[in-house]
């Protein structure tokens, strides 16, 4: 059975501008491939409601599982609950229960829940909370959408109690052939690898060390004891 | 006049996979924002030609630029220079003008223009070279397309090359009012400031030091004197 497959939708001015470098999408692929969820494709889109929209409909019908990470803060530019309602024609508005948990937090640290706040407990109808232990203001899941925040620290967090929730596959392994020889020497005999190992994703990453030419040879499998025996064939082709 | 808006495709397993992290999306991101082309979207799929070929056309029709990066190299996993062939309906095989490059280079340092490497001169019909003063092999414009390679150092000597031939607009200026309190704090008299402001970008970024919540509100606009009176009527809400 082919593993489930997943999509990631990063929102955000700031990572378009090139005022943030994202770290959420690298933190994420990681953590899918340890899990055997196939991370398929990532979008990034700036706050800009008919962009969310359309890239949540498109990557919601197409993937088994969406992450998204940003916007859902309290300021007037946070506006990914609401296009994420949209997308799925969903009723949405501050909801009991993550106002309570809200309330109860600002109570503890004496600040008011004011309106601007408040706009963190919309969350849409049937949608289910994801616990944010950092900064208390929940995700949300609704559909197949896992609808998280951009700051990494409360990412991390999110992806942390969702994630075990979820089927994964045959996790991933992989295997590294680190070659002194450029890209341009090992491609013949690699192909010919790669066709004599159709179960198995084979790829070549070059490098430059010291002036010299390499290429990490990275194959991939779920299956440990065909991993190996592959690893073999492939360094008795470049002795 | 808006500014030209455009778009970036990554092409690699490795980036899905976690195993590498993209550098190449926040340094084209910041390069743009400086010549006043405002990045809209960007794109991240794997190794497979139905996903990169549908990706060329929805970015190259909905955006003034495209840039995309990995996929060209001699291995066969470098499958870009053929996507893009096949998303604009031309002809690819090995042109003279890139096999002479690469001929030179090879003669140069004494090693064999083999079959592999000779897959580095495969360029669309009716596309320009870019030049790669890193590591010879070229990448190409396409239309509205740009392909360069996904090493960061071969990319960036790419963008170089190509982004004066490109038509900027007014570069996008920011400004940043760092405060001290969280953004729930700030979010009512901000969203007024942003109703305000229409023609300015008005995005709040929180963060937390020594335990303390506070907020970056950064106002981007390409006028710097509407710029600096804006800045000096933010300040007068967060006194």
């Amino acid at each position: 059975m082919p593993n489930p497959t997943a999509a990631m939708l990063v929102i955000g001015d700031e990572i378009l501008s090139g005022r943030t470098r994202d770290a959420n999408m690298h933190y994420l692929a990681g953590q899918l491939t340890e899990r055997g969820i196939d991370l398929k494709e990532v979008r990034v889109v700036s706050d800009d409601a008919p962009a969310i929209v359309a890239a949540v409909k498109a990557l919601s019908s197409g993937f088994d599982q969406v992450f998204t990470s940003g916007g859902i803060g309290p300021t007037h530019d946070d506006i990914t609950a609401d296009c994420i309602a949209a997308a799925f024609g969903t009723h949405i508005d501050v909801r009991d229960d993550a106002r309570a948990l809200l309330q109860a937090h600002y109570d503890r640290s004496g600040q008011e829940l004011n309106a601007a706040r408040l706009r963190m407990a919309r969350i849409p109808d049937g949608a289910a909370l994801i616990d944010n232990p950092v900064s208390i203001a929940p995700g949300f899941t609704l559909g197949n959408v896992h609808v998280m925040a951009g700051v990494p620290t409360v990412f991390k967090a999110m992806l942390a109690s969702i994630l075990p929730t979820l089927t994964g596959g045959a996790p991933l392994l992989s295997r590294t052939l680190r070659l002194m020889k450029g890209e341009g020497d090992i491609a013949g005999p690699l192909a010919l690898f790669a066709q004599e190992h159709p179960d198995l994703s084979v790829g070549s990453y070059p490098f430059q060390k010291d002036g010299i030419y390499g290429s990490n040879v990275v194959v991939r499998g779920s299956d440990a004891t065909q991993l190996d025996k592959a690893m073999t064939a492939l360094a008795a082709k470049f002795p």
